[in-house]
C-alpha cells in the first residue's frame, strides 16, 4: 500500500468557475446506487427515460438523442467524425479555445476547414459567415453556441438560416449554455448538438449528451467509408440506445443513473424558471462587479448567463485572488485560456451553482482578496448593488 | 415531466456476468463525494495517489499511466491509435469479439492489419504468430490477455519474446484479467497496456487505465502525423496527467474518487490473496458445474478465472436459464457473443462479485433453471461438490 492513500476526504468546494459545478444532493445519490447490468432490462427502461428526458430539455424529437459514454469534448468529436468523411468541407466559427478545438479536430479527421475567426470575447458576425460562403460550398457549419473561454453568447438564427439555404448541416457546442439558456434544438434549425454534464445540468463530468436530427442521420447512413473512431461510431452506439440494444461498450451505468436525475430535478424546476435564474444571477453577479469598478471582457447583449469573463485590473496578480479565493472562502471561479491567461477570470454560475448566496458571497470574496492587493474601492459597493438588483427584480 | 420518471429504484442484482460486477460499500460511497474542480490542487492529489496505485497494480514503473477518461473499449483504441500511424502494420491475435474489435480498430487508423486467428474457445497458438512474422514485420503485436467472449486465457510469454526479438511493441488488453490474475507489465515485456474499471477492479465502468511503457513513449514521441482522435491524445492527455497539469478535457471526477477507493481495496486484501480468491472460486465453481453434468467451453489450462464460459446442455433454451436466475434470483449472468451466441453462457466471478455465497447461489438456481427445462441432474450434485472443493482448499 502506498503511504499516501488515505480516506478520501477532498475539501467542501463552491464551484464557481467553467465547470464542474456543484452538484445535487439527489444526484450525489444517484450516483451511489447499486449498479445492475447494462442490458438488464431495468437498466433498458432508465436508458429510455434519460433519452426522453434529454429530448425535453433539448426540445427535440430527435430519436438519435442520448449521452455518449464520455466527456463533452467527446461529444464534439463524435459529432465531427460521424458526419464529415476525409475531403468534406467544414466551415467552423472560431472565437475561443472551443471553436479552436472543432477545427483541430476537423482537420484530424481530413476534412478541409474553412476557419471563420472573430477577437476572443465578440461573437463571429453573420456577415462574416456569409463572406466565408461566397467562396466555399462546406457540409456543415459549426459553431460554438456558449464559448466557456470568453463568456460569448453566440446569436445562431442568421447562421442557422445561412445553412439551411445552403443545403449545410448546422452543428452546434451547447456544452456550456445547456440547462442554463434556451436551446431549440428543432425550433432553430439545429442539425447536430453536443453537450457535456457538469456545467449546467449540474451532474458531475463524464457523459456528452448528443441529439441528431434526421437530415443529419440521412447523412451519417450515406457515409462511404468508416467512421475513424470505432468508439464514437454513432452507427453502432445507437443500435444499442434504440430498440436493438446490440452490445457496443458497457455503458456507464452510475452516470447515467446521475444524469436521470439531474434532468428530473431540471424539469421539476421548469425550465423558464431555471432559465431565469440563471439570467438573474448573472445579471446581479455583473452589477456587483460593476460597482466594485471592475469592468466585463464581453460586451453588454452578447454575455453568458453561466460564465461571466471579468477583466483583471491592472497591477493585479490575477492568480493570487484565485488563490485567496480558494484558500480563504473554498471558492473556485476559473482563469483566463488561450490568449486570455492572466487577462480575465471566468466566474461560473451554472446550475445547482447559480444561486443567490453564491453571487453575494463572490463578491464579498472578490473584494477581500482584491483589498489585500491594494486595489482601492468603495467598501462593500458590490454587494450593495447586488441586493439593490434582487431587490428590484423581485 | 415525462410521466415515467419516478425516483431510481433498480433491483438489487448479483451481477455475475461479463461486467459490470458487484462494487463495494465504500467504492459506491466514493462516487457520492461532493465535487472538487479538475485542477483543484486536492485533486491533482487524488490523481497521483490513482496513478500510484494503479502501477502498483500494473506491477509497472512507467511514469504514462494513468485512467482514460471513457471506458474500456476507448483504452483499446487510445492505444492503437497514438502507437500506430497509417500505413503501420499491426498483428492482431483474434480468438473473439475483442481481437475482432481491435483488428477493426487498426483498419479504421489505416494501420495494415496481420490477423492471427484462431478458433473461438482457444488460445491463440505462439506458433500462429511466429508463422505469421516470417511473412511480416509488425511495429506492434496486439493480443487479448482474458478473451471476455470466450473466457480463455491467453499465454503471454512467448509472445513477448517474439515481440522483443522483431523490435514490435506488445500490446496487451486486460479488461477483465486486471484484478483478477496477475498482470506485470514490466517483468513481462508489456509496451502498452490498458483495462476496464467495471470487472475484476468492481469501480463501475465509465474509465480506462492504461499504462505505456518507455519504448511505447519513444514512439508516440516520434509520430510524424497527429493522432487521429483528439479525445484519446495521449500527447495531450499526459500534459494533465504529467507535471504540467495541462488543461485537456474536464476529468470524470467522481469517477477517478471511485477508482482510487476500488484500488485501495485491492491493496488492502493483497494482490496474491486476490488472485488466489479468484482462483479457488472459478475452480469450485468449475467443479460444481461438472458435478451437474455441465462442461466448460474452454479446457482446461486455459480458462479465466473471472469469466466461466459454460456450454449450453442441448435442448435448453439459454434466454430461458438467463431469465429465470434474473427473475427469480436477482442473478445476472452473461449470454454468449457473436459465433457463441446462443451456444454458451459466461459467469463471471469478478472482484467483488467472486465470493463463496455467489457460487453457492448460482449453482443452486442453475439447477433450478435447468429443471425446469426438464433436465435430469443429482439433485443438490452442484452445490455438494463445490462444498468439498472449499473445504479440501482450507
Amino acid at each position: 500500500m502506498p503511504t499516501n492513500t488515505t480516506d478520501l476526504n477532498p475539501p467542501t468546494r463552491i464551484l464557481m468557475g467553467p465547470g464542474p459545478s456543484n452538484v445535487h444532493p439527489r444526484v450525489l445519490r444517484a450516483m451511489a446506487t447499486p449498479l445492475v447490468g447494462h442490458l438488464d432490462p431495468a437498466f433498458l427502461e432508465i436508458m429510455d427515460e434519460t433519452k426522453e428526458l434529454l429530448q425535453q430539455l433539448l426540445q427535440t424529437e430527435n430519436d438519435l438523442t442520448f449521452p455518449m459514454s464520455a466527456t463533452g469534448s467527446a461529444g464534439m468529436e463524435a459529432c465531427l467524425c460521424n458526419l464529415l468523411e476525409p475531403g468534406d468541407e467544414a466551415l467552423v466559427c472560431i472565437n475561443g479555445v472551443f471553436g479552436e478545438r472543432m477545427a483541430d479536430i476537423v482537420e484530424r479527421l481530413g476534412g478541409r476547414l474553412v476557419p471563420v475567426r472573430a477577437e476572443w470575447g465578440s461573437i463571429v458576425e453573420p456577415e462574416q459567415v456569409a463572406t466565408a460562403l461566397q467562396s466555399s460550398r462546406p457540409k456543415l457549419i459549426a459553431v460554438v453556441h456558449a464559448e466557456t473561454s470568453t463568456g460569448v453568447l453566440q446569436p445562431l438564427s442568421q447562421l442557422a438560416q445561412m445553412a439551411q439555404d445552403r443545403n449545410a448541416l448546422l452543428l452546434v457546442d451547447t456544452v456550456t449554455s445547456l440547462g442554463g439558456f434556451p436551446v431549440q434544438a428543432d425550433a432553430w434549425g439545429i442539425d447536430a448538438v453536443y453537450s457535456a454534464t457538469q456545467k449546467c445540468l449540474s451532474c458531475p463530468p463524464g457523459l456528452a449528451p448528443i441529439s441528431l436530427s434526421d437530415k443529419a442521420v440521412s447523412v451519417l447512413n450515406a457515409r462511404t467509408k468508416k467512421v475513424q473512431s470505432w468508439y464514437l461510431d454513432l452507427t453502432m452506439v445507437r443500435r444499442y440506445w434504440g430498440q436493438d440494444r446490440f452490445y457496443h461498450h458497457t455503458a456507464p451505468i452510475s452516470m447515467i443513473y446521475a444524469l436521470r436525475e439531474a434532468l428530473r430535478l431540471i424539469h421539476e424546476e421548469g425550465l423558464d424558471a431555471r432559465f431565469e435564474r440563471h439570467r438573474r444571477n448573472h445579471e446581479t453577479l455583473v452589477a456587483g462587479l460593476e460597482a466594485m469598478g471592475l469592468s466585463m471582457l464581453v460586451e453588454e447583449g452578447h454575455r453568458l448567463w453561466m460564465l461571466n469573463a471579468v477583466c483583471v485590473p491592472e497591477g493585479i496578480d490575477e492568480l493570487q485572488v484565485r488563490q485567496t479565493l480558494l484558500q480563504d472562502y473554498n471558492i473556485e471561479i476559473g482563469a483566463g485560456l488561450g490568449d486570455l491567461k492572466g487577462r480575465i477570470w471566468r466566474i461560473g454560475l451554472m446550475g445547482e451553482s447559480s444561486t443567490k448566496n453564491n453571487v453575494l458571497l463572490v463578491l464579498t470574496a472578490l473584494e477581500d482578496a482584491l483589498r489585500r492587493q491594494g486595489h482601492e474601492m468603495e467598501s462593500g459597493a458590490g454587494v450593495e448593488a447586488a441586493m439593490k438588483s434582487y431587490a428590484a427584480a423581485e
